[in-house]
């Protein structure tokens, strides 16, 4: 099998109030950043065993269901596991 | 300056029906998996320029605000930004 771990993002031209929003949380804890970006991370276990195969499964669920390519963009790292 | 990239999920033991969701929305168009979770990626920018500095200010953000220990678990990866 082989799990799969997609970070779907804004793209940097996208406003992110929440990003925004937990950037001034930290400072009241004195907590000082650059920036903050929040996104979703999604974790697929498919019983594919070629990651290339499961790369063509995980591209297809993201343009079908789980990115909206409007305003997100999206990274995939896959971990094959016995 | 270090980028950190934060993957906030929930524990194993914990239910996801978010990701059940998804699971059952992907099988509706024929996808299919062994299992979906969802979970938060947070990326945070800072001036920091050593990792292990990084670190330690990033677990801080984690105890203090970024995660509930409760119930989710976290990963991070850093990526030094010239």
């Amino acid at each position: 099998m082989i799990k799969a771990y997609i970070d779907v993002t804004l793209k940097k031209s996208i406003l992110d109030p929440q990003g925004t929003a937990v950037k001034k949380g930290l400072e009241k804890l004195s907590l000082y950043t650059e920036d903050v970006r929040i996104g979703k991370h999604i974790e697929v276990l498919l019983k594919e065993d070629k990651i290339e195969a499961a790369r063509e499964k995980i591209d297809e669920m993201c343009r079908r269901l789980l990115v909206n390519f409007e305003v997100e963009t999206y990274s995939v790292r896959f971990e094959v596991i016995e």
